[in-house]
């Protein structure tokens, strides 16, 4: 927050260096690749517990999977060319692909073959988590150039019981009440869609590390998507009701080209009130979502009965930008000033919550602020814009709004009041005013 | 609903048939031309009861009055002409005339004539339920072509204690919640209004006795207007009080010019709230009034204290298009496709609220929709639009909100998501949640 | 109200006679020239009742500073001639200057003179009432003529313990329920600000002991701002809080050119909707400012813990015109019609909020208005206006409403329904529903 310019440009850096080691990992829901990527992370966060469940196991309405492992993957033409190479791209094979190793001639092998007509330079990315098959993934132009003759095709993977991998960090507060920050770990080399995460949430939670105190608990998930964040909550569901007031799904945070909000299930939760208020003061051109067109765990995290008041704050949103789920999600899509936007925005939004309660007045009527030194004592020496500001501030201190609500009403940024709160609780003159239901601060 | 064309334009044909038949009846509040029109009607619904109330009866506020029958009516010239005949059109004679037989001249008869002046081809209709007095009612163009001579002035009319005629018809369904259907038939020679909704109202009772099941139970009344109204209600209302989820004053439904929407005094009642999305999705360049712009029996419905969900849909309503209250409202104004038009949207109504309840998703977290086939498994096989719709449903169902409020929230026509509910009730992943005040259904 | 245009007239001279008369005298929040303008008062209100504070009298986070009294002030020049005069305009001299009998250079005295370099013959308007300190106010125009000379300076004032002085004046109603108006007290020859709301406050408590009859009490306050309103609140809060349910504070209530309108802090009390209603009505081009824009005793009023339902109507607002805080603001700018109106728009207020009150209709269904002479016998006598006006009125009269309420939902000025509930509960077809909630009428 208030870090100098030349520590900002080293953090933006260090999201950047993140995102390039994590990149190249062979990503899936299950498997090394997963746990390569939380080790990775575990370097800058020691305290990160990492948990394996058993293929077979229940969550809600789902299973655990077996366990998918990749060694290697290509297709030899007749000259024993690798024509296409996993090694080169790891898109290059559907997820969860079956182990294979045929030869076959062009038209059986095209059957499995999967292309962008529309984008021919771009891999997409495939997935078959829960129907067994194998598949390739090549550029367009490549796909329409293969020649009519036999290929060899070999996938050399794994697919039997293992376990899923997620990490979990709980940072402790002075409070039990949690905010949960959770980023997916299944992605393969998709630089926006999720490296940029992965990197965001690694050092949110640095930051937090770093601080003197923290209000508030912080729980980071790194898990999955979909059947991650399901069997995380078949897991903590019970405690994660009682305690989180506000969470992220923390997604797609690495271009630069817009800032994007996609509202909770219910759209009013603490985690929605503050997300919109740091971007309207931060970046009022942000793209505002509806959970319409949710996508990504907030699906889990928001399901009725569920109901955790988890919201996103993106920048191009996943499905919204042209390079989405395919190789042209690379390193040059994402940049160091993109990661450092959502990174601000994120702290901020953290901020505002740890300082977020109910004020009330201690005294009735204005109190005389001249005689504390706050206010001019000749009347035609116009009391400037941040004496106004603190009148306006004692005027909505009547207990019924926090500081969150006071600031929305008085359309300032939270960071404003936050220092003028400060003064006059230093005065005796503002109260938190409690108790009240944990959901509303 | 899902009747063939053929069959839909033959409803089309029968419902403009029985405009033709019931049209010629000399109807006023009381008397022989209601009782011959509902027996019309009893044709059609040989289960309709009529009811005989006895002059003098009182009605809250109000007194049934005496019984009108009208036999002839005509204005003879000195050539013994009938200049003016009854016969001809039943509007020539002010509804509830005294008796007379005189002779008088042109000054004196022109006393007892209205007519008028901006439309001069067309005879007014005029009414004088509760003061007693004679008239005749003409076009302006023929009143100014009377010579000045004597009249004979003869209305062979009787006004003597007898009784108010009506018309019910209790169609029960599985549960005592009723959806009451009130049309009204007073109005003489005007076809629509409200020939129009003695026809469609008809029909939607046959159409509902052809249904294998109903929900709900419906009541069917046909009363004069406002004095039938209250007397109806005066007799039924705590009963009514009870039982009505929601209901229709069906009135000016026979012209197809366009869709009208009349709220409730409340304007928040299911009819209204199930009126509304039904003409947004069928025909959105409806005309919207509010309860200020109220005329026929929701009046009574909606008093205060009465307080019944009574809304309008309609055709062009009542006082809002150049025929009304005159001759020029004939056989011509009124279509088949009109009434049909009309007779689809109130279906689609009663479709709507059959199918309204609360519903809750049976899982936490989003269901395996893929194990079900109701997924793809491929992840770039796009999911359609349908599979959008399922998810959105899904997430919908959290126990606070009807399918109505669901298909309101996610703007789609309700009758898209009602199969698609019905699939996931039968996968076991939705429930209807209950129970909940039957006024919220 | 109804009076004729020949009283109305009398009463525009009246209002602009009393801020002639009192405009002279030399007010501050202390002192004599208080005691001579409640005085003036009283020859036209003889039962205000003229209370003194002690000075030292706490008052919640405030103390009642000492009396202030001015005998004369002025600057001499090498000459002997007085070229800053007290005695020309009692803006010259700051409120509360100390005491000062010396003679000094031009530089010295500069630093204690104020002047308005954008408004160079303009007086400005100072007061340094909690810091001591002396100084003059001059037009910038003559501040940059005085020549460079040894000037001999003259204030003889003095400020001592004595006590602060306010007018109250309570007009008993039937009910203990009370309208608060309050004005301010303590500034000197400034006419908009605040002379004008001296007499309008007078002559609208003069209005209010003609009446034959009052529902609610009347409670007026002539207080100087800030601390007389604090000191005012200390010694009343509880009773007012239990009484108050509509408050104005009365302030730049004298020009002619706009209408302004500022709410309470809540927004939403009666004082609030009743203020709008009227504007709304009578000028619906009125200016409206927000909580936010105050600057005057709802300040104290509406403070959180006191939270009086207390909003201001005005002509232009302090602050938002030029001459606003300088001998510009003199008798030239307030008009004896922008007195009258400021005058009728309070009064207008006053007579809605007596007659508001829960209305409930005596029958269910319509009344049979034809029978009481309130609806015409032939039904193409087309019903006029006020018939429609009082059909829409019984059909708001369902005991959650009142007629403020009601007047605002049909969107007619209460004014005019006033009447028509008059004729209703004659005839017996309305009558007040209670009880309810005080706050809520």
């Amino acid at each position: 927050m208030g870090e100098p310019d030349v520590i900002k440009e080293d953090l933006a850096q260090q999201l950047y260096g993140l995102v390039e080691r994590i990149f190249p990992f062979p990503r899936s829901i299950t498997g090394n690749g997963v746990r390569q990527t939380l080790r990775e992370i575990q370097r800058l966060l020691p305290a990160l517990v990492i948990h394996e469940v058993p293929s077979g196991t229940r969550a809600f309405d789902w299973v655990v999977p077996d366990e998918w492992n990749i060694r290697d993957a290509y297709v030899l033409d007749e000259t024993g060319t690798r024509v296409i190479d996993w090694r080169k791209n790891n898109l290059h094979v559907v997820s969860y692909s079956t182990p294979v190793d045929a030869e076959m001639s062009l038209r059986e092998l095209d059957q499995h073959l999967h292309s962008l007509p529309d984008q021919p330079e771009a891999i997409p990315y495939v997935t078959s988590y829960y129907e067994r098959r194998w598949g390739f993934c090549v550029a367009h132009n490549q796909r329409t150039r293969l020649k009519d003759c036999r290929y060899r095709v070999v996938i050399d993977s794994r697919l039997e019981p293992g376990s899923l991998t997620y990490g979990e960090l709980i940072i402790p507060g002075e409070e039990p009440s949690e905010i949960l920050l959770s980023t997916y770990t299944c992605h393969p080399s998709l630089a926006n869609d999720n490296v940029s995460g992965l990197a965001v949430t690694t050092f949110l939670a640095r930051g937090l590390l770093e601080q003197p105190r923290r209000r508030h608990t912080y729980r980071f998930v790194f898990v999955p998507e979909t059947i991650g964040a399901i069997t995380y909550l078949s897991r903590n569901l019970a405690e994660m009701k009682r305690h989180v007031i506000a969470g992220f799904a923390v997604t797609c945070v690495g271009d630069d080209r817009s800032y994007s909000f996609l509202s909770s299930r219910k759209g009013d939760s603490l985690a929605d009130r503050v997300a919109l208020h740091v971007l309207k003061h931060l970046h009022p051109d942000f793209v505002q979502y509806t959970y319409q067109d949710r996508g990504s765990d907030e699906r889990q995290y928001c399901a009725p009965g569920v109901d955790l008041p988890v919201a996103s704050v993106m920048r191009s949103k996943y499905g919204a930008y042209p390079e989405y789920h395919s190789s042209l999600d690379d390193l040059s899509l994402v940049t160091p000033a993109g990661l450092q936007g959502s990174y601000d925005v994120l702290r901020r939004c953290m901020e505002c919550i740890e300082a977020n309660e109910y004020l009330r007045v201690t005294v009735l009527c204005e109190p005389q602020l001249g005689r504390r030194g706050l206010y001019p004592t000749l009347s035609n020496n116009h009391p400037g814009h941040q004496v106004r500001e603190l009148r306006n501030l004692i005027a909505c201190c009547d207990g019924t709004r926090t500081l969150l609500g006071i600031a929305d009403k008085l359309n300032l940024p939270m960071w404003d009041l936050i220092p003028l709160a400060e003064t006059l609780k230093g005065h005796g003159l503002l109260v938190a005013s409690g108790p009240h239901s944990r959901k509303d601060i």
